[in-house]
């Protein structure tokens, strides 16, 4: 199997990028494609040891930076790795493809080159969060932010086999995320959302709300993709400001710094239960492919972990299980 | 100056509310007329310390459950606390309201009873959250979850007034909470919310991410109800299932039992630098009268300090300043 990877996107790309991909190849039985500037990628390789065989590099002479407009990247950059690299999918010359780049630029040339499954409109970023019963899906987490309710049916159902078929959970429940739990709560987009899941044949448990996001009352989380955006990165902010407070306080204490010796491991178990590169990719779904996005911030550890999801949603043919779905529905 | 309180709203109504209203009396300047069933209410009234001139009882012999639906209580209910409650204000017989009730109930009741100010088309809950240089102001969380862009515009305008005047912070930067920094970013709505909050004379420093809003990037948040329904809600899920990690963690480890021995205080005074009851009420922007709502979870101090919070929008004559910027805008 072979999966392209984006060497230039990300926050501390390349060296983090290769250092996960080196990991990935010895750990993994997967090939890799780098795609970015060669030269540099080169360069870094030589101070990892691997079975070379196993790492290609195709090169761009163009990358897109983190917080340029997507369409316009997309349509004016054809020589960047990520309109390359997903050449690569298209033409058959990989299995999928991962970045941890622009997401706007990687939904969007997802959807030029591969174009979309028969029978769904729009791709939609599905994420695995962690729950105090373990993890739930999410989906969408901002692919789409201006949904229409059918399309949210759509991520209703590719949520529903990505649950079945790689997270292993045989009967996902499915919950909409919407601000009140009584099905006339929320914008008319929500209450026909709300009917469109209820005639489903998902097993929809109604709405959800925000405060129900890490409990773990539904295996799956319907959301605009806007809201659902939104609702993530408050979340890290959250936890960002608890962090910081926390800091603040024990600074002010030698008391409290004395416990936190004891405490050290306890931090770093919570650290690690929360910690998004335990999972390290979000599944693209919709595309006729396989394509797995990473968080900007992804060290080595996620990058190598979202090769190994790529890996997965190939393996377990995914998309297959998606067209079979949707045929039945 | 007299102040309505409803005595039937909120999770632990009504003891916890006449525990606040009896502090409050006792600390404040104040007068409060509670509305609810009066036998319960004079019963636990008689537990109490308080000088009696400075609390009156109004029968209302129906409440409003929590989960009712706003409108269509509002209406059939009548004489219900929050219905009877917000007509002596309306009636000039007191001089703002406060309720730990059903928030849509008491959106609907003020926004039929004492009305708009003129030029404002529709109410916006604002709120104090805690941020990292202090604290910041958020509106609208929930009031209006399908606003016009002109509606977010007046949220601005009211909330610029209400941190000059009640919060004293002389010129409040404000952001719109969106998905991305960059102006292109969001809906066609948030676009266009954008361009008019930028023509604006608000001192606008452009949008804020999800990831901003305990940052204390600016102080005033403006947005969408739905989003900052949510926003809010998943902040209370992520501080829940933290401090659920951590006591589970916690418990397998002796060493952190003992830890936390010496931390105590550290988590009692981050407890209190996140906790809302610290400031208790979030005044309902935009009706022709003084409204407050409190979370429906308040203790006795946060009905104490949402009282507090009434009391200084009255005496700071929030709505004749209001009304004085919007004739200048």
């Amino acid at each position: 199997m072979k999966i392209v990877v984006d060497a230039m996107g990300g926050d501390h790309a390349p060296e983090v990028v290769i250092r996960g991909v080196v990991s990935a190849v010895n750990e993994f039985d997967v090939e890799v494609i780098l795609v970015g500037e060669e030269p540099k990628i080169k360069d870094l390789l030589k101070r990892e040891r691997f079975d070379p065989s196993k790492i290609s590099v195709v090169h761009a002479p163009e990358a897109i930076g983190m917080s340029e407009p997507a369409a316009a990247s997309v349509r004016k950059k054809r020589k960047s790795s990520i309109v390359l690299g997903m050449e690569l999918v298209e033409e058959g010359k990989a299995d999928a493809f991962f970045s941890a780049g622009n997401t706007g630029a990687v939904v969007c040339a997802a959807t030029l080159s591969l174009r979309m499954l028969p029978g769904v409109e729009r791709p939609g970023i599905a994420l695995v969060i962690p729950s105090l019963k373990g993890f739930s899906l999410m989906i969408d987490v901002g692919a789409n932010i201006d949904p229409k309710p059918t399309q949210l049916l759509h991520y209703g159902l590719m949520g529903d086999v990505y649950c079945k078929y790689i997270l292993n959970k045989p009967d996902p429940t499915v919950g909409l995320l919407n601000i009140g739990e009584e099905e006339t709560k929320g914008t008319e987009f929500m209450k026909e959302t709300h009917e469109l899941l209820s005639a489903s044949k998902l097993n929809f448990i109604g709405n959800v709300e925000g405060k129900d996001l890490y409990s773990g009352k539904c295996d799956l989380i319907i959301s605009d993709g806007f809201v659902g955006n939104i609702a993530l990165k408050v979340s890290e902010s959250v936890a960002d400001a608890l962090n910081n407070f926390l800091k603040k306080i024990i600074k002010k204490s030698p008391l409290a710094m004395f416990g936190l010796l004891f405490m050290r491991g306890t931090f770093k178990d919570l650290k690690k239960e929360m910690d998004y590169s335990e999972y390290g990719g979000a599944p693209l779904l919709g595309v006729n492919g396989v394509v797995i996005i990473g968080h900007g911030r992804s060290n080595a550890k996620a990058i190598k972990n979202a090769i190994r999801v790529a890996k997965v949603e190939v393996e377990r043919q995914f998309n297959e299980k998606l067209l079979e779905a949707i045929s039945k529905k």
